[in-house]
């Protein structure tokens, strides 16, 4: 496993890592979480991206039980959160969800630090933009977290290019800790904001990027080419919102052309997916997601695949999906 | 019940929230104090305002049991407390009262704190201006009250326009928390410094405002239009000082007036007086009193009646009052 | 008695107020100490001063013993210590004596807290300048006192004003907490300093001033005039330094004509060099020492002088001294 | 023993000092660490210098173990540590060696406290540069640990002037705690970085230096000039990369030289090496180190052939070594 910085910091994280969305506790339990932990730890994945809003808290007390078993030196490790959505998404829960309000923030960390049973998480972000709180309060409130010891770098999910500045301009004029990365949406069929919108946020701010849905949500395992599979996430409870695009005939041909290219690597789509995000410097770490361990086993073996995409190859990846791209 | 922000900040509170202001420990006890907040929280309240001063602490005493009893989740509730009277208010009271140095509020948020029983508290206020202590060292204090996770949000009552701004820049100079909201008397009767003085803070600082006194300490509620009834709040020991303003012949007419118009509206003169306030898009939340839980849910009722103030009404309602307010 | 401002601070100290120095633990033991300490309290003394280097940090011993005795509110009084001199200065003591550095001040701060069995100290002082330490270390040092909630106000004690205003522009200019008192001799012999060199510093910083030696060692007392009596402190063990000071030709005729003009104003010349130190606007406080009761309710009684220190009284003082105050 | 300020910083160490690399828990086992440092402690050694990779963490342990059971005041010692290497040097081990980030120097520090057992490390350096992390993240994480009360001055080793100022900068420009220090290499072989590249930091940031291997690793012992003797530090398992250096002809020769100058000053050639670093007043301290306390005394005696180094013998030491020094 190859490691980089995440963007301009020291903090070096494996280019492949791994996230709990969607899976820890709806589809895996504690010790399943613990059995692919543990073997993506020994394939060198050192980066472990959650939530507080992954299933409604359980996915940070997965994890931490599985880290308390595992017994992993805390330098070995990096763990993530995420705050906005909340843990209780029901009805008008005013100051509780959809927010990076300094109240708000202030509790949730304490929450997370909670669930986790860990004394600091290393990576918090703000899951969301607020556009009904000022950025600079939700600069303060994340700095905050880093003064007092409770996390140690911060980040957004899903910024504007014009908004992950603004809140990196506010922290250097009042001396607070500037956000270090953006975890955005990243993969074959999405590529303009990490492409193109965030183009010089690299350079003049060294951001980094933890990406998320390499895959696009399944899309590009090519197991949506002939309908949503019953055992799929596409057919999981609340996720009907994927359907649509799950099922997309032309971007279910162009994944038929992926298929063609990956097997003349020999590989399957799904790692040249992951493999093609990685190809990207400018991403810190390609997270990816695994309901069982076969799967976080192939996941993993897109990082042979890396050095594998040449420009002709590129070339042939682009020829098939650049046009379906957004 | 709808919710606004608290000014420019991310905080969310209750265009209505409830006040303790005289009623605790005076009028209301534990008991009682726990029946209304209770109604009040699921009217959808989630502002319960206090002051150090109240009732000499004991009103800070009375809600933080009810808060225990009542359990509801600490994001769900936004309390406020304010220094500057000091608890003991008797004779020569050296950095115990009538002030707002660094000394008296680094040892009242403690014992606030404490008569709570709270970690935390959101809102925490300047009760008055202090002119015999400089601005910045105020402002050191009450951020230090943030920085030390002792408070969330720190703002003024009765405060200039000049003095808040004053507070604001140093603050921004210096990198502290700025002050977030204003606590001022605001109702028919009393408008030119929310209306005018403040107009360009709104704007510049981003002021929030958390409005007392809807009612005129009562005047509003017509119930002092025969003169001052035995049980009622202007014929309490220590409130002679409200006498000549509640009997004002020319204010009772007026509220005559104002009866015809709530009567047209299909509500009561005190739901219109506190619609009238809670019309201001400047007003963040209006602060309510109520020493029973019936006054408490006729007042709660004025939030149906806010939409009912078209520009006709109000015009009727400016006719009636406007001349005789400050 | 009257209370006025620490400078432009918000804190109030009593125009006469009680310090330990010499006395406490050598003349004066804990059940003195705290006879007198009440006896000031119920005059309206409110702030005690102090130093680590008192008796060899006895002084703080016993003045903590006194004050948990007394149990009065934590609101009610203001105590102070210095630093530099070190608990310890015998031979060599590198780090723990004459230094106003970082290492020294962080856990001298810490040495006194538990001397006094207190959680914080309302003023710390520089007990002198440190010309091996940076003043912008000493800053620092300071500053972080109140940052970490160990003391409350901080100030110097015979620093130059040169110096003075050094550490306050280094305070404004790094947003730390600024110096607000100094501590300086100031008698009726002794007078440029605070006259003179100080001058700018009330206006431009704020500046405040706790003066000591009212009585020039005793020398205002008048009971030098005929040599060194055996039980005075001029005969005391280490006050050998004071001798030529005290048995000054010039200053004790000085003192004689003090006497006639105290006599016509029916106090004691001790009162009148007292009263006349509070006289002067810019002085905060006059420090004021006892080793008896009875020493103490004659000090006290300078409260009354003071306004009768009238300009034709003040011109008749300045006759009889001036040409003899340095 | 002489003391000096550690550059413009009011800390003063002796200029003589002693280190614990190499021997600590290798040579070195606790009682002999504990009577050698209370041998140095005696003639006035009031500096200890170690790191958290020495003997992979076990020499902070017996420094820590040492230190209580030698019961000496906390003012009267000043101890440091370093980070780079981490504990644990083996594989991949990201995050833990190697590096400056965040993530590493917030733990490294707690794990250091630990192993001393002391509440606070005096001094902290950056034991090499990180140029994986930026220098603004080292510097906050450095300016923490003071901030925390971990630490109370920080420094760099082995750093480029270019990057001494430019952590310099980044501190005083985001109110930051400054870097103090450098711990260099310095003798008569390697002279150039101390006396011309680091030349302005002296004076522009008030640089002190805590100079290592005054002896080039036992070069200027005089013990190398036969080959290597089986129970030096050259024949030690891990120090194979010395063996050139330390048999270098040019260089013996030299120090055969030198031999006869000490022999004209009565002093041993070590001592006169040490003696030499002492003399360039741009040294705060010169770190020494022993195996045994007959080595530590004679070490020790080169404290007194500091100002036996004359002009004219320092031109004699310069004809002997210059034209070898890098």
């Amino acid at each position: 496993m190859n490691y980089r910085r995440l963007g301009r910091s020291g903090l070096k994280v494996s280019e492949l890592s791994l996230g709990s969305w969607v899976t820890y506790h709806n589809q895996v339990n504690e010790g399943a979480a613990q059995e692919m932990m543990a073997a993506a730890f020994d394939a060198g994945v050192n980066f472990f991206d959650n939530a507080e809003a992954y299933a409604g808290g359980k996915s940070e007390e997965v994890m931490g039980a599985a880290l308390r078993a595992l017994k992993w030196p805390r330098l070995n490790y990096v763990v993530s959160t995420k705050f906005f959505w909340g843990l209780d998404r029901e009805g008008d829960a005013i100051n509780r969800k959809d927010t990076l309000n300094r109240k708000y923030l202030t509790q949730a960390i304490d929450g997370s630090l909670k669930r986790f049973g860990l004394d600091f998480i290393d990576l918090v972000y703000c899951h969301r933009p607020d556009p009904h709180t000022p950025i600079e309060e939700t600069v303060w409130a994340m700095s905050d977290m880093i003064n007092r010891g409770k996390a140690l770098y911060w980040g957004t999910s899903e910024w504007s290019a014009a908004d992950i500045r603004a809140a990196w301009d506010i922290a250097e004029c009042h001396h607070l800790h500037k956000p270090v990365m953006e975890q955005p949406q990243y993969h074959l069929f999405h590529r303009k904001r990490v492409e193109e919108e965030y183009a010089r946020l690299y350079e003049d701010i060294g951001l980094g990027l933890t990406t998320w849905s390499p895959l696009a949500s399944g899309l590009l395992t090519g197991k949506y080419r002939n309908g949503i599979p019953g055992d799929s996430r596409g057919a999981m409870k609340g996720m009907g919102f994927l359907e649509k695009s799950l099922t997309d005939d032309a971007k279910n041909a162009a994944v038929g052309k992926l298929e063609t290219i990956a097997a003349d690597l020999g590989c399957s789509v799904s790692q040249l997916a992951i493999a093609w995000v990685a190809k990207n410097p400018r991403v810190s770490t390609v997270i990816t997601g695994a309901s069982k361990l076969s799967q976080l086993q192939s996941n993993l073996g897109a990082a042979a695949v890396i050095p594998k995409l040449t420009p002709e190859v590129l070339a042939r990846i682009d020829d098939a999906t650049l046009a379906l791209a957004v």
